[in-house]
């Protein structure tokens, strides 16, 4: 089989650092980790779960700053290289869109940033009527953010939106949930044919035995490659401790989304760092974004460590599209 | 202020019965309640929460009949006068619409029928990758239903249509929930361009101290008045023994429901009678159908008794408005 | 032995009917139950676990009246032979007793009232920043009460003072509970040289194997005997479908109540008539005041049945006392 | 196919009644039941759930007599015609089987008797160590009953013994539980050379979807027919107030009795009579006995009502059979 | 405005090191933290959430010392510089005070000390009938300990006393809870004429959003300031991995503590060094005593860490009281 | 008393480390730890929980090696030292005993090893019907496993066979449990003629206060001594942030191993390096396998730390009973 291909564009600036020697996995560590301490700026607690694109010739992203009052907030940030950031000290503060009555804003989570035709969405898990759904804003400048209706009714979270129209409709794939730490969750995905109403939902994956056996979320915006979109995504096994939170991935049809072609039944990044095993939560990986060369093949990911710092991981599309074939459930 | 009228049509037929002497109960029983035995049909083990509407010179209904396996089940019934009725053998067999891909029937239940411009429309909590959601079909003859898309993701029941748009889009009201016996609930506004994809959801209604402390959830479908949209809910409180479900009444602005204009604090109907209390959930009464007629301002109410049977109770328009508006939360 | 006598007054017009025929039951119910049905007064859903004495030539109580709202209420009530109640409409509104400072009304339930001294003491489960206390007030007439502090920290219920001071001190017993449908409970015994600051607590009673196994609580104001003080008090079982209250008694030592001297391992009435099996909260009896006769060794009790209605039961002195130590513990 | 064959012996004196007209329910009730009150024998609050065999001329069974403590006992009983019964007063005091050492009596509740080779074997659920499991007796005259070892661990429910060795080995049935009111329930097969060690468990049959979601449970002893054994079982379902308890049927093969041939989907009978409905357990149908005449094909079934009385109802072998297969799972 | 004052004493010798350079932090940790291991006295599984005044020209203090069973047990410490200290190997034996009755010991934890007139007063949570309640002892010398009343009934835990009376009368804040790892939790003010009744309980301070969403309750003896009570408090935040405790700061009013002056949104310290983050119980931060220098403005504060070891922090009254002021809720 | 001797066989390789100087714990952490890393097989996340034997002139064993599916398996291993391990990089799989009818593999955990009479005997957790109960399997060389019968029913975990047959019979302990993070559990023991059908069970051990309030579990093989079966089992005690598991002893009667000699009241060793305290599980020590040797007493222990990795410890036998006596409960 010819080697899968990434289908988008060229990042020669992509932050990079080759496996070390004797390692043999398939998604490595960034040595230099975290990239962003829990107090890059004076108000926070801590920063992880969050959102980074490749913007001229630099990056920008949406970033989670829980505040010292245990507040959950969205941040923009910009950074030349995509490993050092400088994130505003003040919050983003949206700007209702066209034709959208203002709302009273009370907390934003778990970013992720995505590029569709003209602009780039942000979704993330906003407090609508005081519990969890998926917030929807654009911007073209990561400077004024318009906020559009919610996508769905309350109780969601984790929704991520693809890169580009898939049979003439956004499509968005979520986690249906409960207001509190939900100990389940499936992945979904939706349409909708102006980015408002939403429909035709369909159920893409469940939970499975083992890492992923209490729920499963995406993660970073699908990957469009030659043998389908790329999901990277969450599952958490609970221990009598508590939650634990890895990485897999999953290949899904290019045209029909909801139909998975392969997913991984062995995780591909699991808690072991000090800094994924000791912080607010511990036991935490969490892939938020991903960026992609298409030249080389080269993806760098994007994930919180223990619901406290950001870290980087790399591996490369070929290696990680043959171990989720050979490795499917 | 000038009485409340009923903006809807006349139905001379109306099932009605009197307030019986003595009694000053806003809404008060059938004498011959239950009106639907347990056992109509010889598959049913319990018939109740279930939707009634005028059709033709007679009326038509989509009933919950809990088969022996105590599976839920939606069956069409007939009747001339709205109190005798004859329900088919066998479940509705859903035809998907046009565009629609067919799906495994899992269960459907507590059902509500919507005539809107030129057909019928069913919602009801049906099951969605194994979970409640609300499913929507249509119907002109209540022989043929052509089954829609769910409205929505996976968790939600009561699902609420109204009987014409409003502000040029469909609209409906529903209850998100969680998988089980939902211990929370209130009550959301959704409106869509399609009766497709769902969007600008707003909240209308939390639970209230009292008997609708636990959860509230609409009843039948939302009667137009000059003074509001009437809804008829239910409410419920947590016992120390269980769930009990009782019936109130709000008032929603015509042109944005979600302004609750008035809300009964104490409710207008509650378990009392042996057939409500005792039963396969005991101490239950939930509204799910409404008759009018502008003529008389006359309403006939349908509601499920104890999970176990269906029965009749009555107001009228002018006396439940004032009341509402007088015993507002 | 002699027999045991009860050491208070005599009260020649105490409500009474005598064992029925063929019946051997210790304590046996009014044939004409329940005596109070759930809407005596117009706004009233349910009617129970209410206060009643002996007062001039008739009777006075204070009644647990649940509006349809389904708010707990207080109201004072009236009867010249104990059993036909005249009830009033409105809900007690208490006056600040000196030096206490105003506080918003919550709510009221499951009251007691003990004539200590001079005048009536009435306690009661009293809404505290949000939570259930014991609420203490007085009053000489029945028409004006007079609120105190609250006696203790939330979480209590079920508060019952002792007819005379014990050792120069009021003395109360309570049971300890959390802020829901609490599934434990324990008496507990505590003293005060003024009715506002309490200490000296000591525990009583802890649940016991069978009908009493999850909690108990006291029930009327103590008997005074010379056997002891005379407790009715209710147990509570889990059954897979929730709580089942049936009722025993207990003899407190007369100067050291915390000592138990004998309690009964039957329990003395349970939930059998369909008055107490069926109702808002079904298999409830719940005693929660006691008159007594001197002369004659009658007792009659009052109990709410099944959280909606209130009901008689009678017994004599001597047979109660005679079975509690037989059947002891 | 010829007609299903019941495989024991003629009892010509079974109690019978016939189905009443108009009546086509596969198992139908006994016109007077409940047959023996709750309070039959003076400690008693409640008889139901209990065992009933052929003896001599008559009939002699053990009873779950709950007392008035409602600590779970079991009396033995005798009847001339199986529906007047005479219970005795008092408990059974088991004597020490040969060899076993003496234990402090529990509580005992849900007998069930077997007759195997030469005596009669009693399971029940046993108190050991304070947690359930499956006690086992013998008696050959239902007065001397010698207590033999506890058959399991904690924690067990309604060990079921075959009324003949299979394959050289005692069997037995039993539901694996938890410490409380379990929501959870399969049936698993054991067998033992000597009745004291049990081993080759195997998996019969799980919960199923409708009436019997929750938890099954065997009821009386596993009847030989030429179809297969026929097992009577419980099925719970789990409403917002709490479990259901209906009956269904199964056949197991009768040399492997882990392989079920069928099993009902629906349910044989469901809690729909008030003494069913309303009791110290509310909807309650629990079978735990039967008799059965090879030469008719009557069966009599025993059952506890709402855990509260106990009752009979009355079906025909090949009816039976016939409709387990024709409604099988 | 001036600048905050304390109203204490001098305390030349209180535990000191300056903020660190870059350091901007209003409350910072000893450099050399823990200051006492968990294993200080050979008895010990971990020594922490304890408490410490100045004494003669040294310290003394009370410690919270799990034994190797892990049974919670109160010793006594002394110091000459409040940081290197001696603690006694065997627990404190209190002698119950006069006319006390001597009770079995049970368990003592999270001590306080407060001298009020003529002695140090002790209050811990302490095992009454077995369930957590607020101990009171008194000492002259650290060596002898008189147990008095305990203050409440079950359940409470974490006993304040106010160093001086207030309104003529004693003053205690603690914080009502159930018998397990309470999910809740309020700080109540109570009073007292003679330490033995408490009364005229007022609620204080309830949770708020963010880290101290879940439960907050009293730290530190309250300081006594020119802008009123300084109390260093603990909240609690809910992970999906457990509680998380932080410490935070409020100001009450001098003569009615009930009245909350300002208090912190942000936390003031929150869990992150390695110490705070890893031991028995992950991600906790308990402060239980603050030593005070009148002349300087400098506070000391003593905390528990991860359940494990005890810390020091240090801080400016006036830094605090601004901050406070400045960030309140 | 004369000193406590082991009654095993003499074992010069056992792997031994002197007890560090200062250090005056009875059981003593080996430098070295932990001295298999959660890595050493490709496919592993974590190796842990583990059973060791002698075998020949080296050791062998069976390793809990939890794959990156997080998938709980059995892998065989051997060591010429008892550190140094080198395991197979498949997981076993079992043949079926003779008469044993295979069966589909599920998982397995937490292994036991034990030779008796004339092979090894191999007991874990294992999946039956999807649930835990107690797996049976033997060998002659750790390269070929019989799996026999399943010891008990559903569920059950930490089965731990005796070494020799009591009484004439085999003996085993186990935890009876439920199908999730059990809250609970108490050590019973069980004997069989023929490791086939089990029965005579008794209770040996329930939890006890402090670090083994919540559950208690049999950990390696019991050790015979001149002072009986000395028993290392895990506590488990849990706090607000989940379960921490410590190690005690215990010494059972040699002829009636029901009967609890003496046990240690404080654990002998408890989480407090950070390869304990960090990990999958946080806080966890499980004792599960032992190596003795008769000659000088030595004791070498192998137990699981956070559920991550493998560690030793190191004891001397007359200072382990010498301090279980002396600290008994």
């Amino acid at each position: 089989m010819a080697s899968a291909r990434l289908l988008g564009t060229e990042l020669p600036g992509i932050p990079w650092e080759d496996r070390s020697d004797g390692c043999d996995d398939i998604v490595w560590r960034y040595s230099k980790n975290p990239i962003i301490p829990s107090d890059l700026i004076p108000s926070s607690n801590s920063i992880f779960n969050s959102a980074v694109v490749a913007y001229g010739d630099g990056f920008r992203g949406v970033f989670r700053c829980d505040d010292r009052r245990r507040m959950m907030q969205l941040h923009s940030g910009r950074s030349a290289d995509g490993v050092d950031w400088e994130i505003e000290h003040e919050r983003i503060r949206f700007v209702p869109a066209e034709g959208v009555e203002p709302t009273e804003w009370g907390y934003g989570y778990d970013p992720r940033v995505c590029f569709i035709e003209d602009r780039y969405y942000l979704t993330w898990c906003n407090s609508f009527a005081g519990w969890p759904t998926i917030g929807v804003a654009t911007t073209h400048d990561f400077e004024t953010y318009y906020q559009m209706e919610n996508a769905f009714l309350p109780f969601n979270r984790n929704g991520v939106l693809f890169p580009r129209r898939i049979g003439g409709m956004f499509a968005m794939l979520s986690r249906p949930s409960d207001r509190g730490h939900t100990p389940f969750g499936e992945i979904y995905y939706s349409e909708s044919p102006d980015m408002i109403h939403w429909g035709r939902h369909r159920l893409v994956m469940r939970p499975a035995a083992g890492w992923q056996a209490t729920k499963v979320g995406a993660g970073p915006i699908p990957i469009e490659t030659s043998e389908g979109w790329l999901v990277f995504y969450h599952g958490v096994l609970t221990s009598c401790n508590g939650f634990v939170y890895s990485m897999g991935a999953a290949l899904l049809d290019l045209d029909e989304p909801r139909r998975v072609i392969a997913r991984t039944e062995p995780y591909l990044l699991h808690p072991k760092e000090l800094y994924e095993r000791v912080g607010d939560v511990p036991n935490v990986i969490f892939p938020s974004a991903a960026l992609t060369d298409a030249a080389t093949g080269r993806i760098a990911l994007y994930y919180g460590a223990a619901d406290t710092v950001t870290c980087l991981a790399f591996c490369r599309l070929d290696e990680v599209v043959a171990f989720t074939r050979e490795n499917s459930l």
